[in-house]
């Protein structure tokens, strides 16, 4: 039906303007869209129109007809029609191919289908927005504009799904990270190099805490390591062979080059053979939130999700192989308690195997090194009931690789972490240890970093909260309000006491309507108000206000411990 | 006397070996040193020679004799002596300037004194080391052999500074950090790049918290910035003109060049102007422990000392000029108890002003703000009763600077942070504020690094402490010692104890005998075993044992409670 509604577009637009000259026009997610090239620049001011052309078109209702031609009989019709993007797509469709046009009414398009049998089955529509796309994807090719829409089968689905897109854009991280005082990217410093401002800095503070207080108990250790090292090492690593496009240019010091890590896992390797390992020592699991530097063209930076500096929740395992179930398992469980504490409830793993053309080209080792490692992560997802899927060729260079991706509150997707078995790189770098026989062996290495780059997580963090962050994330806690100056020594009193808790608080001592100063509270975000007029300071009492208006007198005591207990639970 | 001990050293290597050509020798702080040209290489297997020659020199108790003499017979005098250095240094002496000769015995100098009347008065003295060094210093010059000696007034005096040295080389943090697993270095990843281990790591955190406890209760806000940015800003800021020599090559990127932070107040400076600030807003004090990077010549390179990569425990305070005062003094306050915890009891705060040549060679901007500052400092620091020295020509070039040298436990000095005014690069970076009169006005900025860099500082710690860290900051607190596998049920609940109140706790259960247990944990400077016996169990207790030795049996509670509190005090 997407599909279909795509070439009712097209329709549309060759009945609309003149010289269109049609390249293609696929099915999307949600809709469609079809790059045209015409003389006239399209704007969403001419939507209305091609909108109405098209449901004359689906009023006419005109069937698909498909049609098997010989490749003499398409070129013959593309060429009549002047259209050459279609003489060189036919071009490129492999001899021996069967070659299919579908005509509907006037309209008449080189496509392998299917379609809808008649346009009127396709249901509501509405145009979204025209882009720029090269021919082929090529910047060297003619620019052509690109029209999206979505379709859906009933009114109701195309207004649920606007409805989200809107609330998306309201929760876009890039609007309220810079309302909410969380990040700045400044042009003098650089693309793509975000700079934490002191309530992302909070964040940041409160992130590593959670991931600090789970690794450590669970048998991680940590460690810090430089942000650059010599070309020598990622050259034995293999990093510079398949990895040289993403990583920054070297800095060349006394006749050796330097580059920035892409990655922390050489740092930790070298940590692993700083010293002679047995078996007794492993797993040993290596972690550190590591700043990493991956180059990015300029075009391709996208707020906190395609950045060019990175803070990793990284951490590496080294283990022997019958640890590595066991390892690989606890790691997943991580992801999954995690996913628990931010309330993501929807996720899938990806899980990435190398495809059959991957190796030696874009990946290192053997191929039954592959097929064992593959084998051992599918069993131990199988094994322990992991809501996975499988995709090939998405591995990493040095092995098989889980992206994990998650979806927002409201449905968008993200790739958020990644966790991967590393069976070649430990070989290379000749990390060993000995076995219970005394003699030596190669341990396994699970690369994992289940809060993702604080960047991609904060990012996401940001929509998913619409900004809301829950109590013991909020960089401001607690706003305190006294209703007039009158107020004021019990609401320092009030201040004093939470801070004494850890409590981030704010006390709002302007001259404003109580009124106001709630507004501004909710405007930025702040979860608890505690409001004091003459009644709470009688008391000795709080009248603790939500942000979802929700109100509740307590004595301060009980407010305090009522707090204190939803921060340790890190309730929603 | 140390000077005229380099004398008698002279005269003895003279007497004692041939084509002896003399350079200069000075006094040192513990002694002296003389540059010689000899053909013989010497060895410390000379040094009791050469100590017994001087020894009989100082029982001919010969006389030093001063003698004003003329350029022309000091020249004749060390052509007959074929003494070429001293020809060159004659040379070098300004015309009109006294030419002083001295001799004692049968031995002459090119000398402008003073010294002892006889050699008689020389005290005890010894030979330690013999080390390369260019003529002037200069490596396209000669290269001379450099013989060092201390001398004392006394015997006890000499062996006392002897001992000191041993202990201080007991001590050496380079020595003591591989041994106890603190930090390596790689050549591989580069030199002076240090990878911190576990170890190193929970110190690093471990000083980080207490660091952000510290600077929390002062009223600083915490930021994240990235490790690069682009040229264009230290341009600006007067790093590139003023301080290159010290910075990493850059990487140049989509055409722009890139630069490794040599320090983090550009990124600051950006994030004060990512809003529109009032005088209401200050003092704003900005907080990272940042990561810089800078270039040091491998030949400077020395362990933590002088690195290439530092962790800086850096904040900058913008402030008002009638703020200045108030807040330079917090700052030195906050020195001042962190020495307290460390249990640093010497200190002194040099105060490095302009010299007369620095200003727009070195320095930026005009005189009198220079006097102003400086002056502001000075005042500051008399009113507040700190311990400082002022030294010209040790300013940052832009602004007064304060370098805070303390003292190790045996006596070994380190410079370890600084604390700097600028005046010039806010107005540079044009970062403003609107004071009460709505008037843009320019905001001074304090630089302040208290705990300097952990590279430093840590290797401070590593030797004053002679890496038995106080409680609070041991990587191992404690250390859980069953003395037979019989208490190894009870060790583990004890050790679950301890955890659960967050010490870092390890179980000995190898199957050694108690005395071996504990000589390892002594060796590993571990502050508090744990020995626990038939008796412990059975009474619930433990037999604490100290470093020191001393050991006492507790109620397991008691035990943990007076843990806790020694954590909590930061007890040394």
């Amino acid at each position: 039906m997407r599909h279909s509604a795509a070439h009712v577009m097209a329709a549309a637009v060759c009945r609309l303007f003149k010289d269109v000259k049609l390249d293609i026009g696929p099915s999307t997610e949600d809709g469609f869209y079809y790059d045209f090239d015409l003389p006239k620049r399209l704007t969403p001011n001419d939507f209305p129109a091609i909108e109405q052309e098209m449901a004359r078109i689906v009023g006419e209702n005109a069937t698909f007809d498909r049609q098997v031609v010989s490749r003499e009989e398409a070129d013959r019709a593309f060429r009549e029609l002047g259209q050459k993007f279609k003489l060189e797509r036919l071009a490129d469709i492999p001899a021996g191919e069967d070659i299919t046009l579908y005509r509907s009414g006037d309209f008449v398009d080189l496509c392998a289908g299917p379609h809808v049998a008649g346009a009127g089955q396709i249901g509501v529509f509405k145009l979204l927005s025209v882009a720029s796309a090269y021919y082929c994807g090529d910047e060297r090719n003619v620019q052509l504009q690109r029209v999206y829409g979505a379709t859906f089968a009933t009114r109701k689905e195309l207004d649920e799904w606007l409805a989200l897109q809107e609330e998306a854009k309201k929760r876009d991280h890039r609007k309220l990270g810079r309302e909410l005082e969380i990040f700045i990217f400044d042009d003098d410093v650089g693309p793509g190099l975000p700079l934490w401002l002191p309530k992302g800095g909070i964040l940041i503070e409160e992130l590593e805490q959670l991931a600090k207080d789970t690794e450590r108990a669970a048998g991680y250790q940590r460690v810090k390591t430089p942000h650059i090292c010599k070309e020598k090492i990622y050259l034995r690593s293999g990093h510079l062979p398949y990895y040289r496009e993403s990583m920054f240019p070297p800095m060349e010091l006394e006749g050796v080059k330097y580059y920035l890590k892409p990655m922390n896992c050489p740092h930790h390797h070298k940590i692993y053979a700083a010293a002679p390992r047995s078996y007794r020592d492993l797993p040993l699991r290596l972690a550190e939130y590591g700043a990493c530097y991956r180059y990015e063209q300029s075009g391709e930076l996208f707020g906190l999700m395609r950045v060019r500096s990175m803070n990793m929740n990284d951490a590496h395992i080294y283990c022997a192989l019958d640890q590595f179930a066991g390892e690989f398992l606890a790691v997943c469980r991580m992801y999954l308690d995690y996913f628990k504490i931010f309330g993501i409830e929807k996720y899938v793993m990806r899980f990435g195997t190398r495809g059959k053309e991957g190796l030696g080209r874009k990946c290192v080792g053997e191929a039954d090194l592959w097929a064992r490692t593959e084998d051992l992560v599918r069993r131990a997802l199988r094994d322990g009931g992991v809501n996975f899927a499988e995709v090939p060729d998405e591995a990493a260079f040095y092995g098989p690789k889980i992206d994990v991706q998650v979806w927002s509150a409201v449905g968008r997707e993200f790739t958020l972490a990644t966790n991967q078995v590393d069976f070649a790189v430990p070989g290379r770098c000749g990390l060993v240890y000995k076995n219970a026989q005394n003699r030596e062996e190669t341990p396994l290495c699970i690369h994992r970093a289940p809060l993702g780059t604080h960047e991609r997580f904060i990012g996401f963090l940001i929509e998913h909260y619409a900004g809301a962050f829950p109590l013991w994330l909020a960089p401001e806690q607690v706003r305190v309000m006294p209703i007039t100056d009158r107020q004021m020594e019990y609401a320092a009193a009030v201040v004093r006491e939470l801070e004494s808790h850890g409590f981030r608080v704010w006390l709002d001592d302007k001259s404003d309507k109580i009124g106001a100063k709630i507004r501004r509270a909710q405007l930025e975000k702040v979860p608890v108000m505690a409001v004091l007029g003459a009644k709470e300071v009688e008391a000795g009492a709080v009248a603790a206000r939500r942000r979802s208006g929700e109100q509740q007198v307590l004595p301060l005591g009980d407010f305090v411990a009522g707090l204190k207990m939803e921060r340790e639970k890190k309730g929603l």
